[in-house]
């Protein structure tokens, strides 16, 4: 912004929009590689803002121009200006409680209460390691990808700790056997591609986590507000430019919910006498951290079940990226079909654009070796006439992938298939190998041409699932170095060496997407939109791991009142 | 089963494989219509399983031997009996927590209070109208949908009630306007094919909320376990065989859910001496029923937002639909890959299967007339060469469907839509239409072929979204008379009437589905797996409708402790 600052003819192109340069907000914008104009030099593009009046200036584009920086000179290299737009109105972008005068016609919701009175179940040690219920777990801020989840492993019930079979005659604890699940999962990059193809908008296709960092773009989480009372808070320690360590405080919270929902249920009406109403509430654990990436607000959970389910939500929020249009009507539009989006507010456009989040699942299903990946397929079969009234069916067939271009997976709903990470070595009781399976949500695909400078950058996203073998250096989706990329580093490339796979240390990569066309609620602020994947035991337990805990009971869940009440 | 009992030869079979009659569960299972077999009388076929030493029989199954049972002559008609089949063993089916047995390795999950000491937000009026935050719709017990919710308005602060302008020189509460959004909701039917072709299993493709009814298949809701202490019930009236009415308790339960998410969030990074980091916590109310359809149970919830979202989810628990088998190991089954599903027990088949729930929706956005169905495309556009350093981005295109035929819907991650029910004579501000959108979430689609005679009654499931011109007896999915249909009073053929529903009164509806291949976790009763899909406003609001809601500070959670602690 300084940079831009600097030039005259900028300063004159703001001034001549009647902006101050005191309210103008000049935001860097990561570029990207096109091609000869990025050829051997650092560039940014800055577009500009103005925060006259509101501190939602997101909402106020100074449209039609932008400026292009050279970073390693430190100055412009060129200037567009395509002219006057309007810029957007400040009245009905605030959005801070205390400055709203905006009534809010709704009764009164009362307080909720999350109280545990004995504390919460979940223990952290040396500040980063959690043991809850049946999981143990590493979590930690991390710079890039925010928050990392390790060495996941849960107890199993129906097996003992090696070691306690080894001293069975001794007096020693019988608590299960810890089993491993996951060596390291976290949102490996994020692609954020927006569908317009002119001057100014074109190079926006970001790539958040390698660009930013998903660590440096987060603030504290408000207690209360970002997580509920009972949450414990973890600070995140990060570098700062010289080298110097930086704690951020509150970067993670960990917190024990109860939403209402039953972990499994069965009441049985073809023998009511007996009265069998069974059910459990589910209790899970969450680890959460959020970011904002300028504009958008990003929330990462990551829940764990006591059935050994775990579940990962990203939820968007924050502001649109907009467009400023000289239209304040959609009849003023008339046939104009070419603009990027639908107008959400006076001279305002919602540029659509898609979310892809792909996640590095170094899944090690008991042991960092010896996984497989299976493609469990549901296969639609004729019957022969005559051999059954049912002329169709499904059948279920397996396929273990043998080498990395077998699992680049692009799902279907009419080819449907389960996709399990097993271990053949690890055989259950009835000769089944343990497994997990990923059950994949919130599905958007990539639309984007393959050639496509953006989507060579974002080739991860070409596929929805992908395995690779275990490599150390492939962490990163999109490359360790991801501004200007040619896209030479990427999962695509990693997976088309087409490594062997089968019974091997493996690395499964799932990408969670959205298409996003706004509309006016997303205006000021957007309402959160939150999609899941979950990763779900298939095989791996003998047998439902819940089936003996305790429903809740009265004498349970002690009754609580407010301090202050009468 | 009385019926069954009566056969000297059914006994006899029963007995030959050492079941006595006292432990014999005779399950009398729907054929549906397959051709000559079922024509011109009423018949059932009953499956029988043994309850020796376990209340969960549906996992002792006697395989091999069923009972074709004519309704009206209330006998016997065909006996098949195919032979022992191993019945697999009482041991590890017991569910009930009174008569566990086996340790469960996890640490103790301490209470988790939740309470509201200034009560529920909500009020019931008339034992059915509910009234919450900017909220107003009725619920009731249904016997055939197990819940509906109608006459669903939610109020907009942004507009008053049209009442309060004509009176707006009297001392009026200006209140914001009510306005319609749907008149009712209900799950329609349910379709639950069985993936076995065999003589014994070919029929299985149950029509649950038509042949038998979500309602008297309901047990009452059991308090903190079912629903959490913050829970409002509400009974259910249903009609019995002779006539009279039948009160069924606490059939439907009411709470306030907060679940530690958030509505929206912004933290202002590019302003960071702003501290700016609102975040407003997600509260829902929440509608929920129960049902066990024999051995499934489904559990209903609708969720309300105060942002004008509905979510509504379908979670499945309960206990499979099994088979036995002479196989106790995987080994043992070597290249026979003809079984219907995977081994999850000895002599336990986990037969393969699909649910798909269809929900009728009948949305009045504004209104009961003038709704019309837009398919909002995102088309992927090639840049033309030179024009744009860009090659490819994807453009909004609207239809507005002029026939019931351009609403019928097949969902494509590879060419995607949104798709909005609109009020095109209820215009913004801006001039966009007034909406609401279906936002599909757990889709799986039925593979049948379209002869197949389950598919034929369950046609419904043949696309994901239909809309519909609203007609009376047009209700149920399946048609009114649902047993033994032969498809001819379906969605499929109401809609393929290809009736105009531009600018009318229209229903839209909607399927949930699940593939369901069991695995070893699902033994013996399986953990709840959910589906959502949402319902949410577009461009119904003029902005984000819960932009001035409070943040919850420490002084709004009142700090409890428990009546009996020091």
């Amino acid at each position: 912004m300084q940079v831009a600052l600097k030039s005259i003819e900028f300063n004159r192109s703001v001034e001549a929009r009647g902006v101050k340069l005191s309210d103008l907000v000049a935001l860097p914008t990561f570029t990207g590689w096109f091609g000869p104009e990025e050829e051997g030099r650092r560039i940014l593009k800055v577009q500009c803002f103005t925060s006259q009046d509101t501190p939602n200036y997101f909402m106020r584009p100074i449209e039609g121009l932008y400026a292009t920086v050279d970073m390693d000179k430190l100055e412009v290299i060129k200037i567009v200006d395509k002219g006057m737009v309007p810029i957007p109105k400040a009245a009905g972008t605030e959005y801070r409680y205390n400055v709203q005068n905006k009534p809010v016609h709704m009764d009164r919701i009362n307080p909720i209460s999350i109280e545990q009175p004995e504390g919460p179940s979940f223990l952290v040690e040396d500040g980063h390691l959690v043991k809850w219920a049946n999981w143990v777990f590493h979590v930690k801020a991390d710079h890039r990808a925010g928050m990392i989840i390790s060495q996941a492993t849960v107890r199993d019930s129906e097996t003992e700790k090696p070691n306690s079979r080894i001293l069975m005659f001794t007096n020693v604890e019988r608590t299960g056997e810890p089993r491993s699940v996951m060596y390291k999962g976290f949102p490996s990059e994020l692609f954020v591609p927006y569908m317009d193809p002119g001057e100014l908008w074109y190079y926006k296709s970001y790539l958040d986590a390698g660009e930013i960092g998903l660590g440096p773009a987060a603030m504290p989480l408000v207690p209360l507000n970002d997580c509920p009372r009972n949450a414990y808070y973890i600070d995140g320690v990060f570098a700062s430019p010289d080298g110097k360590a930086i704690v951020q405080p509150n970067m993670i919270c960990l917190f024990e919910r109860y939403a209402g929902d039953v972990s499994w249920r069965h009441s049985e009406i073809l023998i009511p006498s007996a009265d069998i109403r069974e059910s459990r509430p589910k209790v899970t654990l969450v680890a959460r951290m959020a970011t904002s990436v300028g504009n958008y607000d990003y929330t990462f959970d990551w829940e764990f079940q006591t059935d050994g389910l775990i579940r990962v939500t990203v939820a968007a929020s924050g502001m649109l990226m907009v467009k400023g249009t000289p239209y304040e009507n959609v009849d003023d539009l008339g046939d104009k079909h070419d603009e990027s989006g639908p107008l959400i507010s006076e001279n305002v456009i919602g540029v659509v654009h898609d979310h892809f989040i792909t996640f590095h699942l170094d899944m090690d299903i008991d042991g960092p070796m010896n996984n497989s990946f299976v493609k469990v397929h549901l296969e639609k079969q004729r019957v022969p006439t005559g051999k059954s009234p049912r002329k169709s069916y499904l059948k279920v067939k397996k396929y273990v992938a043998k080498t990395e271009k077998d699992a680049q997976i692009k799902l279907s709903l009419y080819d449907p298939y389960e996709f399990h990470i097993v271990n053949p070595n690890r055989k259950s009781r009835l000769g089944n190998p343990a497994g997990y399976r990923i059950i994949p949500g919130g599905n958007a695909v990539s639309l984007l041409d393959h050639d496509d400078p953006p989507q060579i950058r974002g080739a991860f996203s070409n596929n929805q699932i992908w395995v690779t073998r275990y490599n150390r250096s492939e962490q990163f989706a999109g490359g360790v170095l991801v501004y200007q990329s040619h896209g030479d580093d990427t999962l695509q490339v990693w997976s088309d060496r087409d490594r062997s796979i089968e019974n091997n240390d493996i690395v499964l990569w799932y990408t969670l997407g959205f298409h996003h066309i706004p509309c006016q609620e997303d205006y000021p602020v957007m309402p959160t939109v939150a999609a899941s994947f979950e990763l779900k035991p298939a095989n791996f337990f003998e047998s439902n791991p819940v089936i003996g805990v305790a429903p809740i009971f009265e004498k349970d869940l002690p009754v609580c009142r407010p301090f202050a009440s009468s």
